[in-house]
C-alpha cells in the first residue's frame, strides 16, 4: 500500500474500516444514545439500595431511595471525579518524589540530578536551606519533605502550596478552609463523605472537592518540579509533530501515557541498540515517538517527536509501522491491545497499577530499568522483521515544533533583553496593550467534538485578538499537530500588535525568528508551569492572580483529571473555559455555584461553552474586563 | 392517637402513609424498575467520552468507548466502592487518633483518657514501650504512631496491621502485596489506578482493593482501639432495644451514625440537665436514645438503648416523640431532615463533613463539644413543649438486651473460669464440638430485603445447629430489636449443647442466666473486636484464621463500608456470605474471581446466597468443613 497522501489522518481511519477494526469513533457511535442520567449526573450508584435516578423531567423520583436529591446526587458524584483526578497527578508526583529520595540516599541504580540548579531552586521553594549541603542531602530533604504533603499529621498547609501561590490567594484559601495540609487525606476526605448517608449538602461537598483540586495543583508542582529535577528543565527545542513522524524505514516505538520515569531510560539506552536495528533492516534505525504526555515530556526534554495526542492514539498502530507502544499510566485506551494484536505492534505496560490484558508487562523498578528499557527496544526490533510492508500507511503532513517553554526558560530568553527585571518586557507589553491577555489551554480530547476543532477555532480567534497563548497537554498536542507552535503560525494568526511584540521578543533573545504564538509548557501536570508564570506576574505587578488578564480553557475536556485542574484554576480566581458541559447540569443549583456562585468565594468560576468561535469571544471580553479592573487600556469599560 | 398495639412497626408506615409522608420503602417502590447496568455494574461513567454501558445479553456494546470491556468496567467500580468504605471507616478512626493526640498534648478541653489498662494494652499491641512514661506521654505516642498509619512514606506495613492478625496471616499479605503501609495511599491508588486509561486488568484492579481493604480493617482497629481508650472498652451491659425505647413522657433524643465523639458528650450533659427537662413538663426527664452504630456505641459503653438500625431510622421520628436527632456520620437518610419538618423534631448535624440541608449545624469542636451539646439538649427541650401529642404513636414491644461483649470483656468472664488460659474454655468446646463454630454477623440492612429477616432466619438455624453468633453494626441493631441478645434467646433458639455451654458459661462467669447466644460485639467499625477474638482463638490452636471453623455474614448489605469489610474478611482467609449480588455480576470472571479464584490466594471467599435459609446450610456446611479439616469432630468428612 502507498503512503497516504490526505493531510489528514482519515485515511487511516477509513484502513480501519477496511480491515474491520473499531476505532474510538466506532465505539462512540455504537454507544448512542448515551445514558442521560449520567450524562447528567443524576444516577447514583453509591450504595446498593439502588442504584437510583432522578427524572430530571420532574416527573418521576425527585429523590434517591435514601432521600438525596439531584443537588447531592451531582455534587457527590462531580468530587469523586476530582478525587480521581487529584489522585492520577499526585500519585504521578509521588512516584517521582520516591524516586528522588532514592537518588538522594544513593540507592538509584538508573536515575540523577540532571538539574542541579533546579534542585537548589526548589529545595528554597519549600523552605530547605542548602548551605554546607551536597547534592544528595539537598535531593534527600526536597524529596522527604515533598512526600510529606502526601501524609501530613499535623495541620500547615502543604510545602508545595504555601509558597507557589499569591500571599493573597494563600490567605484567601486558608481562610476559606481549602488550602489541603495533606493530599491523600483530601481524597479519602471525599471518598468519606460521599458514602452513603453522610455529607448531603451541595455546597459542602462542593468546597470539599475545591480543597481536594487544590491538592490535585500541590500534586502537579511536585510532579513537574521533580521530574525536572531528574530529567531536566526543558528549553526550547526544535521537533516535529503528526502521525506523519513514524518512520517506514525505523523500527518505531511510541512511548505513550504520563510518567517520564520509563520512557527516559528508553530514550536513554536507544543509542547502544541503534546498530542492532540497522542490522535487522531498519535503515534509520530506531526511532522513538511520543503519544499523550509521555510524548509531551520526552519532546520538551529530548526533541522526541510527537505522534498523537490522545484521540488518534490507535492510529499510531494502524500505520502498519509501529513496531512497540509502551505505556505507563493514565489515557490509554484498553483497546489498544486488541488492535495491537492486528499488526505486528507488540505492547508493554510497565508500571504495576496500569496492567492491560494482552500486553507484556515489563515492570519498571529502579535496578532494573535499564535492562527491562533494552528488553523493550530488542522485542520492537523483532517486531520490526516481522512487519507486513504491505498494510503500511503513514500520513504524510509533518509539522514544525518549537516546544520547551518551562517557565524557567522563558526567563532565560526575556533576561537577554532585561537581565535584572526579565519578565518586564511581557508586563509592559500586556500593560500597553500589545498583548492584550493570556489564555492558558489545557485538557484533553473528546470523542464528542471533532478532534482538536475547539483548540485550534479558538486560538486563532484568540491569537487575532492579540491574546498569548499557553498550551499543555493534549491541548499542547492539539496545537503541535496543527502548526500552530511555530514561528510561521505567529505571521499566519497573531494579530499585528502580538506579532510584532513576538517578533521583537524573538529577535532580541536572539532568535532568528518570531517566537510562536503558542507556547508549549509541557504535559498536563505541567499546568503548574502556567500557574508558576502567572503567579510571576501577579508577584511583579503586585496582584492576585484573578486581577490579571489570564484565562484558562479546557474545550475538549474529557477525563476526571481535566475536572480536577478546572477546579483549581477556579479556585486560585481564575476563569476556566469548558467546552462542554460536565455531568452537574441535572442540579441546576451545583451548576450554578460552578458557573456563577463561586464568583464570590474564589474570585474563579467556570464558563460552559460548547461553541469555539462563541467561547473565544467570551474569553476576550472576561480579558478586556479584567483589563479594566486594573485601570490599562481596554476595549470595555465594564469591570469584573 | 392511642400507642400502636402492633408488634412490629408496621403501624408507623401506616401511619406514615395517613400523612402522606414517603419512607424509604415508598421511595424504593418509586425507584423501580432500577437500572440493570448499574445493578450489575457494567455502567461507567469514568470520563466524558461515555457514560458507556455493557450489554449483558451480547448484542449490544461489549466494550466501552475507550475499550475497556464488563470485567474492567466492574473491577473498577466495586475497588472505587471499597475505596469509599475504607475512607469512611478510616477517618473515623483519623478523628478518634486526633482527638487522642490532644488529650496526649494536654490540649483538650473535653476528652481524656476513661481507659488506662486499655491505652497501655494498646501500647504494647502497636510497639509503643510504657515503662518509665506518663499515661500523657503513651497517650500522644500512641496517636502519633497510629496516625502515621494513614500517611507513612517508608515501605514498612500499618502498625495497626502488623500485629493484630497471625503472623501466618502476615506474611500471606507480604507475600501477596497487599499488606499496606499508609491507609490514605490506598484509597489514592485506587482512585489513580480506575482512572480512565490506567489499569485495565481486572485481576490486578481486585488485588488493589484487597490490599486497600486490609487498609479499611486497619483502620477499623484503630477506631475501635482508640475510642475504648478515650471513652472506656464496653462491658457487659444490659438495656432494651426498639423503637418502644422511646418516651412518651420524656424529652427524646436520639444519636445517630458512627462518631462517639459527640454522643459521648451529650450523654455526659445530660444528667446536668434533666431538671430543666422536667421542668419543661417532660415528666421521665431527658431520654437518649440510640440509632444505627452511634446508637451501638453508647449502647455498648453507657447502656443506652437502641431505637433502630438503619432501615428504620425514619421511624423515629414518625413516633411524633423524637425532640431531637443529633446525627455525625454515615448511614444517615437526608430524608430525616424533610421528615422532620413534619414534626417538632429538631435535626442537628455535628461534623464538618456531613451537613445536610434543612439541619442545624452545630460543629464539635473540642473547645465548645460541651456547649454545644448542652445547645442540643436545650433546644430539644424547647421542642418537646412543641409536640402535637395527638402525632404520638410509639410501639410497645421493648427487647431486653444484653450487649457489651469485647474480647476483653469475654476473657474476663472467662477468667473467672480458667484465669491462665481465659480462652480455654470455648476452645475445649469447640474441639470437642459442643461449639461447632462461629459465625460473625455484620453489614447493614438493604430495603430490597425485609427488614432483620435474613438475620434473624440465619440465626435460628445456626444457633440450633450449635453454632455462636457474634454481631455488630446494623445486624447487631437487628438481634438486639429481635429479642437474640439475652437469656432467654439461649433457652429458645440455641441447640442442647450450644445451650448447655452458654448455660455453664453463664453460671461459672456469676451470672444468674446463660449468655446470650449472639454476643452484641458493637459498631460496625468494631468488626476489627471479631478479629481479635479470632486472632487469639487461632494463635492459641496454632493455626491461621482461614483454618478456624468460622464464617462471616453480611445477609443484609448495603453500603460502600459492607463491601470494603466483606473484602477483608475474605483477604484475612475467612468466608464471607452476602445476602445479595453486588454489582459485580455483569462480569463472571469478576464474580469468580470473588467467588472461587480467591481461596487460590488469600484463602478467603465470597459466598453469595440470597436465600437466608440456604445460606445458613452453607455456613454450616462450610464450617463442618473446616471441622474435619482440623481433624476435630465433624459431621462431615470432606474438607476444605
Amino acid at each position: 500500500m502507498s503512503k497516504c497522501s490526505s493531510m489528514s489522518n482519515q485515511c487511516l481511519i477509513n484502513k480501519a474500516e477496511d480491515e474491520q477494526i473499531d476505532l474510538v469513533w466506532d465505539r462512540y457511535e455504537k454507544m448512542k444514545p448515551l445514558c442521560g442520567f449520567g450524562e447528567k449526573g443524576i444516577c447514583c450508584r453509591i450504595c446498593m439500595k439502588g442504584p437510583c435516578r432522578i427524572d430530571p423531567f420532574g416527573d418521576g423520583p425527585q429523590e434517591g431511595i435514601c432521600g438525596a436529591n439531584a443537588d447531592t446526587i451531582v455534587a457527590r458524584n462531580l468530587i469523586r471525579m476530582i478525587a480521581s483526578g487529584t489522585s492520577a497527578h499526585s500519585l504521578h508526583g509521588k512516584e517521582i518524589a520516591k524516586t528522588l529520595l532514592k537518588v538522594g540516599r544513593k540507592t538509584s541504580e538508573t536515575y540523577s540530578i540532571k538539574d542541579e540548579a533546579k534542585l537548589k531552586t526548589v529545595a528554597g521553594k519549600i523552605g530547605i536551606t542548602t548551605e554546607n549541603k551536597d547534592i544528595y542531602q539537598i535531593a534527600e530533604e526536597v524529596a522527604y519533605k515533598s512526600l510529606q504533603d502526601y501524609g501530613r499529621i499535623e495541620e500547615d498547609a502543604c510545602s508545595w502550596l504555601r509558597n507557589t501561590v499569591t500571599p493573597m490567594r494563600m490567605e484567601k484559601l486558608q481562610n476559606l478552609g481549602i488550602a489541603p495540609n495533606n493530599i491523600e487525606s483530601s481524597v479519602t476526605d471525599i471518598m468519606s463523605r460521599t458514602h452513603v448517608g453522610t455529607d448531603a449538602d451541595p455546597v459542602n461537598l462542593l468546597l470539599a472537592g475545591l480543597r481536594c483540586s487544590i491538592a490535585d495543583y500541590t500534586g502537579m508542582q511536585i510532579s513537574t518540579n521533580l521530574s525536572d529535577v531528574l530529567f531536566g528543565t526543558p528549553e526550547p527545542v526544535i521537533s516535529e509533530a503528526n502521525l506523519s513522524v513514524i518512520k517506514e524505514d525505523a523500527v518505531n516505538i511510541a512511548v505513550h501515557g504520563h510518567n517520564p520515569l520509563l520512557s527516559e531510560i528508553i530514550v536513554d539506552v536507544v543509542d547502544e541498540m541503534q546498530k542492532e536495528a540497522i542490522d535487522a533492516g531498519a535503515k534509520e534505525g530506531i526511532n522513538i515517538v511520543g503519544v499523550c504526555c509521555t510524548g509531551n515530556e520526552v519532546l520538551l526534554r529530548r526533541g522526541i517527536p510527537l505522534a498523537s495526542n490522545y484521540l488518534s492514539q490507535e492510529l499510531t498502530i494502524l500505520t502498519g509501522a509501529l513496531d512497540a507502544m509502551v505505556v505507563d499510566v493514565q489515557c490509554i485506551m484498553p483497546s489498544v491491545s486488541k488492535i495491537a494484536d492486528c499488526y505486528q505492534t507488540k505492547l508493554f505496560t510497565t508500571m504495576p497499577d496500569a496492567k492491560i490484558p494482552g500486553a507484556e508487562h515489563l515492570e519498571l523498578h529502579d535496578a532494573d530499568a535499564r535492562d527491562n528499557a533494552k528488553n523493550i527496544v530488542r522485542q520492537s526490533i523483532e517486531a520490526f522483521k516481522r512487519r507486513d510492508t504491505s498494510k503500511i500507511l503513514i500520513p504524510k503532513e509533518k509539522n514544525k515544533v518549537i516546544a520547551g517553554f518551562s517557565p524557567e526558560s522563558i526567563v532565560n530568553l526575556l533576561g537577554k533583553i532585561d537581565q535584572e527585571k526579565p519578565l518586564r518586557p511581557i508586563i509592559d507589553n500586556i500593560v500597553n496593550g500589545n498583548i492584550r491577555g493570556i489564555v492558558l489551554f489545557a485538557g484533553c480530547n473528546n470523542v464528542k467534538i471533532t478532534q482538536d476543532h475547539n483548540y485550534i477555532t479558538m486560538a486563532k480567534e484568540l491569537l487575532a485578538n492579540d491574546i498569548l497563548i499557553l498550551a499543555t497537554g493534549c491541548g499542547a498536542g492539539a496545537f503541535a499537530q496543527n502548526s500552530m507552535m511555530n514561528s510561521q503560525a505567529t505571521t499566519d494568526y497573531a494579530g499585528e500588535n502580538l506579532k510584532s511584540v513576538l517578533t521583537l521578543l524573538g529577535h532580541e533573545a536572539g532568535l532568528e525568528a518570531p517566537l510562536p504564538p503558542v507556547l508549549h509548557m509541557g504535559s498536563c501536570v505541567d499546568n503548574s508551569r502556567g500557574v508558576d508564570l502567572a503567579v510571576s506576574l501577579a508577584n511583579e505587578l503586585g496582584v492576585d492572580l484573578n486581577q490579571l488578564p489570564l484565562a484558562a480553557s479546557a474545550p475538549e475536556l474529557m477525563s476526571e483529571k481535566a475536572i480536577a485542574i478546572g477546579t483549581w484554576v477556579t479556585g486560585l480566581g481564575i476563569p476556566a473555559h469548558i467546552g462542554l458541559m460536565p455531568p452537574v447540569d441535572g442540579s441546576p443549583l451545583v451548576a450554578g455555584v460552578l458557573t456563577s456562585g463561586l464568583k464570590d468565594i474564589t474570585d474563579g468560576y467556570f464558563i460552559v461553552e460548547p461553541d469555539p468561535t462563541e467561547a473565544a469571544t467570551k474569553l476576550i471580553e472576561v480579558i478586556e474586563k479584567k483589563r479594566a479592573a486594573l485601570n490599562i487600556p481596554s476595549k470595555i469599560k465594564e469591570r469584573v
